[in-house]
């Protein structure tokens, strides 16, 4: 095996290093991976940018990346699952496995969850990284290694989905066409939503979301009021939607969230805002409009992969941008400023296309 | 039958006047109720004092009243559940039946209901009321008229159980001790909460909790931070509660509701606070606690009722004080200010206990 | 308006007669409907040759026919949702709307419905037909008449499915490639289930699944025994299913379907079988595999109709023949005996494919 | 610590032996515990008397046990929630933590689950014996030790009563009188059952039900017809129970439960009766009454201790005998033969009553 382990290191805010990392050691019921795919997600640049979401801080240099694929390498002696040589893609958190919530199977809420790129957990923006066999889901040969990366945004978008109780003949209003947003749609539709506008500041987004099969999108004016907007919402849909899902967490979306959706319904806000927000709360209490939110996914990747594989959506389409690791600055600064239409930037560890080039 | 029809109408901002009215037409599939108890509520005050909840507007005289039981004393042609004589509580709100709300079980947000007291539909604090028949719900000849009006409010802590899913082994926060608070409490527990903490700023209310099988009251001061409250909260209960009941509507008994409750956990808003608000919705999003709010209730009188008829609940501990029809003005005074400890204020339509004197 | 008011009338077993029966006077709120498309329906042939369906017994001329759809002829004077000229499609039963099962969104268990073609209560294989406006479902422009009357099958699959929980990812086995079976896959595909297998005696049957998108199809062999069926299921999917889907109802299937069924699974049953059937209740039981029955359909024509217009699933692709209404000895014939594999029968009452040629 | 290891093996059919046993040697995640009081099962009785229960065959020297509760007597180095001296009920199945069922909270259908005295997994009516300490649970200080080994039964109950979805205002009929019969029903009331209708063969046992808060029992009649039964329990309810428990698994018992059971109400079966059962399906499918089995339990002891903790429900009252372990075989005979009237049989390993003597 390569002794090279060039790894991807956040030292600081806007102080992403490329450097040399010892490869790790796995125990019994973990798996090396050579890491293949590695997507750039919008908390990834928010630490580069911020070196902190919410309480989550970064004080010592931590690996970032955290949507990703790779060739496993090693495999533990209780490993049962995989061999050497499979493609899998990379679950990024491991749970404690015992407290109520990981007994409830609500293991993203678990308390000692260890999450790739989040402090004090190193992400896998590296060459080898180890992680627990049972969060890694082998890839069947059909699905790209590039795919198996987009698992990760697409188990976003189906834990929001499933939170929001998506259905066969749902409407459903998606504030948003960033990745999140466009994962939403893909999952909206798959689960049987029939009418899906989704809503953004960007054309060329929109024109993506259309493509990928929203009915309905609107252009959102920076200078128009929020009582226009909804105006609008409401004159493109047939009827208020059952379902909305703000993906963009701003005070106004989720503003407008509230007063679209019907009576009964359920806003899905996926889109982390700031702290505080003044919202309608009488609005959605008197309507009986539940406010739910998410933090991450949990039991989804199956789901997110049955999905990818039987051919169903083209999640390939969000990607964008391609960058080998030796490029990670570039890659950053491309998913940051959303340069030349950036929706989804993709990094590549092993050669693009290569698709399981190892042999171990 | 007697020609006397004596009515409590609301004409305008504390213009309250007992007046003589016609006494009611039935339809086929309507019932004539002599009107025994009516109990006052939140609303019906808040309609006396400001004129308008919300967008409902009182543009006409209004009777009042919407906490009630009485005897049918007549009987549609098409009527098949009651005969004249009965002793019934009366659910006061009618929907249209038809539209896809009412179709799917949640008739509560029927855009078309009449509900009692509701401009511009008519209240029943009245000698005779008319009212469909499949809302009226036959007591047992042990269920007192007054526990029958009280059935409304029990409703309420009904819906709000329900929605906040309580279940057996339930940690519940209560927030606010009166009368929606006390019910909530009651159904709380008999749906198998077994750690209920309530709070108020009235000691005597605690007092009633207490009495009434909360495990854990709290008395609030309203010097404290709500820091200096939350962290009360959190050294009376054994761990974060699971659901909390906000009963009171403030922003800050909101906010209180939020950083209270667990991770997955549930907050449901019954009280009815300002248009807006400024929350803490991070809190609420990262954690995936849901917020739930409550109008009114839906297919909960059976359940109610039954759960006073078993006598598991000792809901007429509520009632504390009782004026007859004649004093109307002073029984909203009462329960207006607060007066004298008042939690649940009953008028009496007939004579008080007479638990149906009338013969048809 | 014509006169002519051509009808088809079961007066006993295998006993059906076209005869001219007066044009039905309407309610208030009610439509009368100018019939254009009559599905033949399994339960339509069931009472033709056995005069019975369970403790449901023809014991006086009935009009045949459910799987409907017509154009608007005449309104009631309170109907708000419909003007003459609407092309619709005709949800067949009429509950009471005020027992509990209608309160509680369950109107489909009304013991009070009145649902066409079912005794005592006539169908609607007729020219005019009465029918409650709140029941009748308007077709955009684009959906024709045929695919109106195909959302009475479709609706049972969307019932179906919903009570089995298919979300995304969902591995469904369904037994049985007739219109129910077929109905069944569409949906559960529609609902986000990535992995489909159905089984029929019949290869004709399967091919036309596997064209709407099955993605195993296995052809059952009438002279091997239930383990080898088991078997050749077990190696055909990628791993138990889900949930499995009865369409047949004998107790062979039944039996394969709990044997089939993962642990925590549902097993739903459409087909009506025998009244008592041998079962491993043991091993449902144990395993938590729940069964679940399917009586018609609750809430969903909507979503239904919104699957249809989405273009979504090609309805249309189960009609296998097309009659004209004096033809209808012919086709249920055709249908009865599954003549030329025959999947669903289609009765026209005005021309083919004239979609509302009428003008009023 | 004492050397001495006492513990009940079975050895064979009726073959049940005390011998001296090693003590267990701890990991870093489990604890030593000394045992306190052991509960008897149906379930062991039933290895006792057959050797087996359905595929669970016992093929070499097992220790009998599972309802129990002990005192902590030594902690792994990783162990947090507990410390020596802790008095803890044990949930007597550790799962894998890792396979779907375990990630999606249902661990009771974890294919790899070591349950205590389940082949090939030893019990625990040892003096001492080793556990998982995230299935130990800590007893307040006023719960006994025999309540501790209660929980166990009463988990089945509120298991049971969750699959059941009883709720406020539900109407159950529990079928048989037995340990879990009596345990639902204590369950069942906590949840808000406001109508129990209990059955049984044994008028004794219908006294206890009574005493425990049954609404209304009903004496079974060997030689009474099953419509009998049917025509007796609609008597004596107030309307057909929306849920119906079988806690016998007879195939008389599960056929009443499904006649009995409302439209659109649940039939749960904890008591395992044949492999195969001759049942009325049509007439469960055709008013989607629900069929659902109960396997164990899963996340139920948390409720379990709470309800028992809150003093609601006197779950002692089932113990009607109790023996030292020196005794065991007399106890199982007693709990075998029902002797006595008997209910619970209760072996103590330590003094009874001691709660707690043994000091480390």
């Amino acid at each position: 095996m390569a002794k090279d382990n060039l790894t991807a290191v956040l030292h600081g805010i806007n102080d992403l290093r490329l450097e040399q990392r010892p490869i790790p050691e796995i125990s019994d019921e973990e798996v090396l991976i050579a890491m293949d795919s590695v997507g750039i997600c919008g908390s990834d640049v928010h630490y580069l940018t911020k070196g902190r979401i919410g309480h989550f801080v970064v004080t010592k240099p931590m690996v970032i990346g955290h949507e990703s694929a790779g060739v496993v390498a090693k495999v533990g002696s209780k490993v049962k699952n995989l061999v050497v040589g499979d493609r899998v893609a990379i679950e990024p958190g491991v749970p404690c496995y015992k407290c109520d919530h990981c007994k409830q199977g609500s293991y993203n809420l678990c308390p000692d969850m260890a999450f790739c790129a989040t402090p004090p957990y190193d992400g896998n923006l590296t060459r080898y990284y180890k992680h627990a066999a049972d969060f890694c889901f082998k890839l069947p040969d059909h699905v790209s290694m590039e795919e198996g990366a987009l698992l990760e945004p697409l188990s976003v978008g189906v834990h929001a989905c499933k939170r929001a109780g998506v259905t066969l003949g749902s409407k459903v209003l998606i504030l948003g066409a960033g990745p999140i947003g466009l994962v939403s749609l893909l999952v909206a539709q798959s689960m049987g939503a029939t009418e899906i506008l989704i809503t953004d500041l960007v054309q060329q987004r929109l024109d993506v979301a259309k493509e990928l099969g929203a009915t309905h999108t609107l252009l959102l004016k920076r200078d128009e009021t929020s009582e226009q907007t909804l105006e609008r919402v409401r004159k493109t849909m047939s009827a208020q939607p059952d379902i909305s899902i703000d993906c963009c967490g701003a005070e106004s979306s989720t503003r407008l969230s509230i007063f679209a959706t019907r009576s009964g319904g359920v806003v899905v806000i996926v889109g982390m805002g700031p702290a505080e927000m003044n919202l309608p709360l009488f609005n959605a209490l008197a309507r009986e409009v539940d406010i739910r939110g998410i933090f991450r996914y949990c039991n989804d990747y199956s789901a997110a992969l049955a999905l990818v594989a039987s051919g169903r959506v083209n999640v390939k389409r969000l990607v964008t941008h391609h960058f080998d690791i030796t490029e990670t600055q570039k890659a950053f600064e491309t998913s940051r400023d959303g340069l030349d239409g950036a929706i989804k930037v993709m990094i590549h560890v092993q050669a693009r296309n290569a698709n399981n080039p190892i042999k171990f």
